[in-house]
């Protein structure tokens, strides 16, 4: 059994949501959405039905109408009407019959859509398509309805450009969540700082402290606020920190005068992702001058990120800062490793990923728009194995029509004694 | 940043799947096989990658030769090559070419594909494909190569059978993950056994115990194992548990004499699934009597579930034993909500539901088979908000050719008492 965590399709519910939901479509040309997919971690899916355990589910969004959510089994009954949607039942979607006559999973999914479909009164036409399947299962569905009628066009993009606008409610819960995230960065600072230095290793409470030591406090602490963390996290110290996607290994036993980059992105429904870099005691020279450069970076990067900014123009003034300091970056030196080697940041919502980008080939998703709610997370690396380290420095940000809101607020010092 | 956690792609490899895997493309009449996905959660993906932490990334296998992993950013270059995989690079794949020439999405990852087949020396025809991708970017694909003179042939249905017979490795990473699993739920009963009734309610410490308590030490002993819990898990009492997919509230205070359900289903590379039912104090009868008769179904599954039988006519006897005990089943009551309401188990792997099925419209899919990983779940429940109790009993199991292998082997017992 997998779990449901309560409905929460109020999150995503607006008028506001609501009328760009009928203007998606009335841009698509399309009668519908249809969304289909396998499991509640569908971040389309999501935005209509929060965080519902449901296996496999369809959506059905007209204008101007209750979305209409289509489950599997009966089991899911209460799931499914927790969410406050309109419910298609197993029954109505004629399930037993296509079990019966059309087991083969392309056959019985399509046969389950158009029937779907046909309870909502969309007769055959264009339809704007959405969720997460297999390759091969999505391609078939779409072959067997276009036999009877049914024309597709991609909801993907739109839907991702509808997700971007957060509302009231889902920025609340963001902001819960953040909040979980800033008490979590302040149990490690308090960690760090109590920890003695004996032979260059850190010791908490009798016993050398171990990235697994951090990894399985920051779990139990966020497992308590009832957050998941579906993508792990990151506790990397020097070396395991200079590579930006290392997670760090367990038994490392931390060290003095060495970085750790804590990077944390836990979700509740919706993401939230926030890094602070540490180093308990003396910080070597390189290091020291690497947390200036990158928090000086950060404020730019906070000052610059406005409504109508083109995330690709302020991750080029990223670079031009770390450069003018002597680092490589992604644009003086592509693909380097060493220096400033990723993107200044991302959308987060449903999914840790998303809309607006600061890519250079973005087009309108590249322009940074009220509602909007992206990391901005400059770092500088060394993945020398001796003497490497990371440092990296993420807030998450909500814009607004008056200002940022900074969710993750709290101190960027790399000494945990200075958190207090 | 997300994490990677280390390359696995050992787990996967062995001259049985190489052989499979050709033998796949053959039975396809396909070329090679190509998967492209956009995060390392796609479990087609982790059969050849672990759980390498990659973005967008693809592979495209070929008979007699070693898969070939594309990445699609210098930072992940190191991450990329401890899967032991050829790859390619983002210059292989004429990456800025792309970003340059055809941004938009549709077009850049169908530019990449193109590209990766070109230098694996595939020519244009047919290929089987897989992986997890939005479902208008997928079909977007498929269109501009199909213009080029690719056909495509869906290699999930394939892909599924071939995960089902795991590798020796993979085995072993099961029975590592299970331990933990194991170790979890004597965790919960000692921590069970040693609470006090106080009015009711089970005191620990000091403290009323509530299913956050349980929930966060779970996390904590996961993580200092290096296990997610991509999907959380279930502490669920009473009538809680009486919705088999209730997660259990966080602040609800445990009773004496009432069901708690707890569920546990974490991951390294492949995930574990294992539940256990406990009640502190005096059950009552009807709580009694279910635990008796899930007990008993059980072990009716553990000495069914041999290579050949199928999964359906051991469904079919586990409902005729809870028939004879007076309990609704959804052969004799389709739908219902009270008794045993939903199907005896499913395989587990890089998903935590795949291949085999107990389902009554499964072909081959639905016949255990020597080196099926099957979890055996019978549970009565009673979804009443007043007396309601839910009972679960599930082992993972292996098949092997000389017998079956319980990976899950602990006590049974309802008293958390007993468990010593």
């Amino acid at each position: 059994m997998t779990p449901g965590v309560g409905a929460k399709a109020d999150l995503s519910a607006s008028a506001e949501r609501t009328s760009a939901l009928a203007e998606l479509l009335r841009w698509l040309d399309a009668g519908a959405l249809v969304l289909l997919s396998a499991t509640g971690d569908d971040p389309d899916r999501a935005l209509f039905t929060g965080r519902a355990n449901l296996g496999t589910a369809l959506v059905v969004a007209k204008p101007g109408a209750t979305p209409r959510l289509g489950y599997f089994t009966p089991m899911e009954r209460d799931e499914a009407a927790a969410t406050g949607l309109d419910l298609l039942t197993p029954d109505d979607l004629d399930l037993a019959r296509w079990h019966r006559d059309s087991p083969q999973a392309g056959a019985f999914h399509a046969n389950a859509v158009g029937q779907a479909l046909l309870r909502c009164g969309v007769g055959p036409g264009r339809i704007a398509l959405a969720g997460r399947l297999p390759f091969g299962l999505a391609q078939e569905i779409v072959e067997r309805l276009g036999g009877e009628g049914w024309t597709f066009v991609s909801a993907t993009e739109p839907l991702l450009t509808l997700r971007r606008r957060k509302s009231a409610a889902e920025l609340a819960e963001v902001r819960r969540v953040s909040a979980a995230v800033v008490a979590a960065f302040r149990h490690v600072a308090g960690r760090l700082a109590a920890t003695e230095v004996r032979a260059g290793e850190l010791w908490l409470m009798g016993e050398r402290l171990r990235v697994a030591r951090l990894k399985s406090e920051i779990a139990e602490l966020f497992a308590r606020s009832g957050l998941d963390q579906p993508r792990a996290n990151i506790v990397a110290p020097a070396e395991e920190g200079g590579v930006p996607h290392s997670a760090g290994t367990l038994d490392r036993v931390l060290r003095a005068a060495e970085s750790l980059v804590v990077d944390l992105f836990p979700r509740a429904v919706l993401f939230s992702d926030c890094t602070r870099t540490f180093c308990v005691g003396d910080p070597p020279p390189a290091l020291t001058a690497a947390h200036a450069a990158t928090l000086a970076a950060l404020e730019l990067a906070h000052a610059g990120a406005r409504p109508g900014a083109r995330g690709w123009d302020l991750q080029q003034r990223i670079c031009a800062h770390f450069s003018e300091l002597g680092y490589a970056t992604p644009i003086s030196a592509p693909g380097t490793l060493n220096g400033y080697v990723h993107g200044l940041g991302h959308g987060v919502g449903y999914e840790l990923h998303e809309y607006p980008t600061f890519k250079h080939a973005a087009g309108a998703e590249g322009i940074l728009a009220v509602g909007d709610l992206v990391t901005l997370e400059p770092g500088l690396y060394d993945p020398d194995p001796e003497g490497g380290f990371g440092v990296r420095l993420e807030d998450l940000v909500a814009l607004h029509s008056d200002g940022n809101e900074n969710l993750t607020a709290m101190p960027y010092s790399l000494d945990p004694r200075a958190w207090h």
